[in-house]
């Protein structure tokens, strides 16, 4: 039997925020509080990569981006405390992105075609569109592409027609679903910024808060139980996997979404009670994606090593079966050579179902990309087989069971950012409200992004930080 | 003395639309209404020439895109009733911008320097900025873009920071003022969609609409007194520059934001009585722009005819003395080549202080574009003198005295559009508030643009069949 002031459950960046915030605050020392964290290693899905690779490169298998960057917190607090530097470490790698179909040798002429014109369009009609009413239907990104072509099909040119409906497709490697499965109504993102690669890899984050937090981190560590209110003392008491117990005032949860909405099986937290019913319904409304990488070294570089991306879009007709195909869902790849000049390898993004099919056969990766990428070859001699592969295990993970929360049609983010966020009055558990909820799913600003999860870390703390004055 | 239900102030396309709209009502009869119009012709700021080309190409010296064509009324309107087929009569002129400078050999290499991504990154910081709260300091796009550069120069090449502010100064070409004087927080714009080009000459527009119109419309014929509310009958006398008068049950008084601002002079309205304080401290919030036009035609094309646009951005310093130089202020150009395949001419649009003095000056305009075009030279041989200038001279039409409204540091829109559209209650003039406004300074959504304009006429008709009935 454990007893402290705040117990922290996992140790993601969420979490570990949470804990430099209390210890920060004065009004709790390192004694008072311990961070739970059920694997065997802290960051959760911040998840650097430096042994994998052949060349010597580090790979981020999780959140790779500082998205938003005009405001996110995570890089200005990196900046400020040196530990990055924007031009050395990161690199903005959004050089127009280099597009590539079946059916066309060589990049599409994206410029003289105007496709990210019409794009922009598109992506500005979803706005509009779903401003139109409160009563506007809600559909699938694939069939917002087919409303927008038939109202504005006059204004299209060939080409525009052709790849317009597949080009919106990239939104897939935003959400780690597929376009028949996103919520059109949920999809404009009002970016904050630009996009900047972390090259030195976004462990350095997860390192730095962890030499800087001195309370107690138990890793392999695993809550089972959540008992709040224990004999009406406004303390809570969490059971853990091996049968001890921590004693506590205030409990930051900041496990995935994949753990709350679980009913059962052994990664399952039980509720006592269990969770209200608002809760429960909200959760039900927001699922996980499954963003994978499939990392790819080559003993030579054969593709443009100018561009910063690659697109390639995916053929108009496709049979969804059980077994993902080659351009049945768009791709999305880094160029290595260009953030570390020099690296020949490529890392590829994937979506649902593709994610899971190849962190469950990752010997068919190159199988499953080699007809798409070979679109790339700019050399004179034929394609090799890579040397090295690796490929992400996000939804094989049973703590993380996909990457990061997701909109599906038929659902609605709003709810859960009322039930967990505590930006609102009378939300949080217990009847003090002391059990609090962190991470990416927990907040509507960098939701899905590392910044966000470290926000809501940074929240729960400051709210638990005023409550204990 | 004549008597009329409906008098309408001004013919461009906003009280064209509004006397449609009342015709169209069947609550007023042709005979019930009456345009009255200064000038010798209808259109307004919409003015499509067809005579002074000397390669038979027709140019708008005002208006000429359609903006926000995802929502724009007169495009849809327009395709509609089938005056205007998109892709034929269109031209979406939105091919990446090619980029110049005095110091740099051919266009800028913007894609491999990312200056899109920058511009668009300081558009938003821009937005971000004015969120941050309501006491965040009033200051002019110049001032804008040193606040940005100061803050995010760690994030910036040195192509970028060596661009980047004066990219930004491409805005002038939007508002028709200079950076110095552009107010930053009302410079984003949410564009409701792509640009479309008018081949056909917007004035296609207005002889449409006048077609359609079969009321009374009277040129040349100038109002000069407005009395509101005669002997209390809530009828008003408008005295026209002949002496004779228009007795009418309601006015819309569509005339441009300059001569609503007149103090005196013969184009001056007089208002009896005077202009309540609200209205007239709004408009003085509110100021005219002049965005300008040079034609330039030539015998042969010595530039890139592929591209859609040329922006050359200024030096870095300038003097801002009395007279403006060249390198001075940006100038946007759009490639006539490009429009109308194999058309040898170049139209340039020029800003305040650049428009008054070539409009005043036309001769010196190709001394003052040649040091800047000749960058765009990529021909052979020396680039030839044109074999025909064309000047726009909105700023010395006594009746438009500008383009369109622009807001400058110290000013607000806000009031004007409280005041002048007619959206909230009780405004308008008069006891019955039956004296209405309309036109592009009378607008949020689509102001400055003829769509705005449209849609305000609209709006004003709309009011008055409501009140009629």
């Amino acid at each position: 039997m454990t007893s402290k002031s705040v117990t922290i459950v996992g140790g993601g960046i969420s979490g570990l925020k949470a804990a430099h915030v209390l210890l920060q605050s004065g009004v709790f020392t390192k004694d008072d509080i311990v961070i739970l964290e059920a694997q065997n290693r802290l960051g959760g899905r911040i998840k650097t990569d430096r042994e994998l690779s052949k060349l010597g490169v580090p790979y981020d298998l999780g959140a790779a981006w500082f998205h938003d960057a005009l405001t996110n917190s995570v890089l200005y607090d990196s900046i400020e405390n040196g530990t990055f530097v924007p031009l050395k470490d990161g690199y903005f790698d959004d050089k127009d992105i280099a597009i590539y179909a079946r059916e066309h040798d060589g990049p599409l002429d994206t410029n003289n075609w105007k496709l990210a014109r019409v794009l922009e369009d598109m992506e500005k009609y979803m706005e509009l569109y779903y401003m139109e009413g409160l009563d506007v239907k809600d559909m699938s990104l694939d069939d917002f592409a087919k409303v927008y072509v038939d109202k504005y099909k006059a204004f299209l040119t060939p080409e525009q027609l052709r790849y317009c409906s597949r080009l919106l497709r990239y939104f897939e490697l935003w959400f780690g679903i597929p376009s028949y499965e996103i919520l059109a109504k949920y999809a404009p993102m009002d970016h904050q910024g630009r996009n900047l690669y972390d090259k030195k890899g976004h462990g350095f984050a997860v390192d730095h808060l962890v030499s800087q937090i001195d309370c107690e981190i138990r890793k392999e560590t695993q809550v089972t139980r959540i008992q709040r209110d224990v004999k009406g003392a406004r303390r809570h008491r969490l059971e853990l996997a091996d049968g001890s117990f921590v004693d506590t005032d205030y409990v930051v949860v900041t496990v995935p979404l994949s753990i709350l909405k679980l009913q059962e099986g052994p990664q399952n937290i039980v509720w006592e009670p269990p969770l209200p019913q608002p809760v429960t319904e909200a959760l039900d409304k927001i699922s996980m994606g499954a963003l994978g990488k499939v990392v790819l070294e080559f003993d030579i570089i054969w593709w443009d090593k100018t561009q910063d991306r690659f697109d390639i879009v995916p053929d108009e007709v496709s049979s969804h079966g059980q077994v993902p195909q080659s351009w049945e869902y768009p791709i999305y790849i880094i160029n290595y050579a260009r953030v570390f000049p020099g690296t020949a390898s490529l890392v590829i993004l994937t979506q649902l179902p593709v994610t899971e099919y190849l962190e469950l056969h990752p010997a068919q990766a190159w199988q499953y990309l080699k007809p798409m990428l070979l679109k790339l070859n700019v050399s004179s001699f034929s394609v090799p087989d890579p040397i090295n592969t690796i490929v992400t295990d996000w939804t094989k993970n049973p703590f993380a069971r996909g990457a990061y929360s997701a909109i599906r049609t038929g659902e609605c983010p709003d709810d859960v950012i009322i039930q967990l966020s505590g930006e609102h009055d009378g939300v949080g558990l217990g009847a003090g409200l002391t059990i609090r909820f962190a991470g990416e799913h927990t907040i509507a600003d960098g939701g899905g992004c590392i910044h966000g999860a470290y926000d809501s870390g940074k929240r729960a703390a400051e709210w638990i930080v005023e409550h204990a004055k």
